[in-house]
């Protein structure tokens, strides 16, 4: 598969993930319209909706049902849900304090610091509603496994305690390598393992597979979050929504502030390739999930 | 049932939750050991649990295994969570911004607004990780449809909604009596309905039975809530472990401030007689639910 053809099979994806999000606040009667604006804000805010995809591909890959991806897609969405909410909390004054995602305000610039808490604590609690109607479509001990494993990986164990280390490292303004490498892997390698995986086990892939899956995972969830750090030193902000550099201002401790730029790029490449390794194992060779390790070293935003 | 006896125990079931709380975040491994602490502060810090036990009442009466609340108390343990969560994030400068809570600093006065942020986080999606985790022992399709259930009560639709709205009528320092219903409906009725029915649904009972014990616990809500405003205006600060008098400093509509506190006084009874009411179509009038019910309505603290 060609960058260009991967580029375009990921707008596809995305704009069908995209359809869904757009209702699926609509499945929540009597939610307050003044909440659901300031969800709607930021979880309809565009972005690559990677993680949804991830999970839409993997439960193609070993579902053999042909309706297998709508009967996945509210447990797709509902990890975007979580990936925004993580998003909109990080954006608050306690926290990161960034007045702008993807090119306009933040949630609690836009509305309220209340109303952002809220935001992201409804779009949280929301996921795990959405996560639990595909099990009308699906088996139940399937769904139980998933919710199982997106909990913990979006909780204390997972992003958040990965947050919560990424703000005691960049108060100390230090870390070291492997600090800083299973910090990451909470924050955001969790998140990305377990949209694979999810989308594994809702496919019904064994517990071999799952686990090379989740190798797969683990690898570009690690070579994203690389060139996240090398972007923000070499990034246009006109091409990736925000600013760049401010990891190097507020000398927080980066791949690039500890390996340099070289050696990080190098890095996230050879996380790439264990990413492409595992996937014979995994049984599900495809184009698409080769060509999307390699695209998450090169991308530019 | 006597109050004596229904204080006894109330009191021995909350000492069998405490034990389980006390080691539930032992269960996550990597939990990074200073959220851990934040957690453990607010989840530790004491109170009636009334959530949890109303859930194992509920799935013990219906449950016809001896070992149905061993099987229940991820689940139950999992709803304290919730409760706790919320109060760590309803504390917040941002939103009711309140020094104190149960006789200690809050959360974020004790740690800092950030760690307090992530900890409720962390509980609430932790929390849905203990809930999966009672399908080892419990069939799956009753897990998951307990999880909607409480994914439903606590998000936007609920609990999350419930306190945005009473941000909204607090800032306006207004509110028909008709949207104060409606939001303590959401803000607290939501949970504790939900504590009753998980316990219901995880315990196997029919769908006619589901309905009475909801009714049951919409109407214990409504008459906790009520008296919570009423104990705002009269109880013993010291008993109650929170100042007083901080609705009507406000100005902050209330049912007091919308009724007078003779009639709140009436209605909450009214609430607590349907509760009662509710009992012999749930196909359990157990002399604890309805010494319970009444007790709501008596209680000081």
């Amino acid at each position: 598969m060609t960058p260009e053809q991967l580029r375009n099979q990921l707008k596809e994806e995305a704009a069908r993930v995209e359809g869904y999000l757009a209702d699926c606040l609509d499945l929540l009667p009597g939610l307050p319209a003044g909440l659901r604006a300031a969800m709607d804000y930021s979880l309809l805010a565009g972005g690559k909706r990677l993680r949804p995809v991830l999970c839409l591909t993997f439960a193609r890959t070993f579902g053999k049902d042909g309706g297998i991806a709508n009967a996945v897609m509210p447990f797709a969405c509902a990890i975007e849900c979580i990936h925004t909410y993580s998003l909109i909390h990080d954006d608050l004054p306690a926290m990161d304090d960034d007045d702008m995602r993807r090119g306009r305000p933040s949630n609690h610039k836009r509305f309220d610091e209340a109303t952002a808490i809220l935001a992201g604590d409804a779009l949280v609690t929301d996921a795990f509603a959405f996560m639990a109607s595909a099990g009308s479509r699906l088996p139940a001990e399937r769904v139980l496994a998933a919710i199982a494993c997106m909990a913990a990986a979006a909780g204390g164990p997972g992003m958040v305690g990965g947050q919560y280390l990424d703000m005691r490292y960049t108060l100390a303004k230090k870390a070291t390598l492997e600090q800083l490498r299973d910090m990451h892997a909470m924050k955001t390698g969790a998140l990305i393992t377990a949209s694979c995986l999810t989308g594994a086990i809702l496919g019904g892939a064994d517990k071999k597979r799952q686990e090379a899956v989740a190798a797969y995972g683990k690898a570009i969830g690690s070579a994203f979050q690389i060139m996240d750090d090398v972007l923000d030193n070499t990034a246009d902000p006109a091409i990736l929504g925000k600013p760049v550099g401010s990891d190097a201002a507020n000398e927080k401790p980066t791949y690039p502030s500890l390996l340099g730029l070289e050696k990080s790029r190098e890095l996230a490449r050879r996380e790439s390739e264990k990413a492409i390794a595992a996937l014979p194992d995994a049984g599900t060779e495809t184009g698409f999930l080769h060509a999307l390790a390699r695209y998450i070293v090169e991308r530019n935003s």
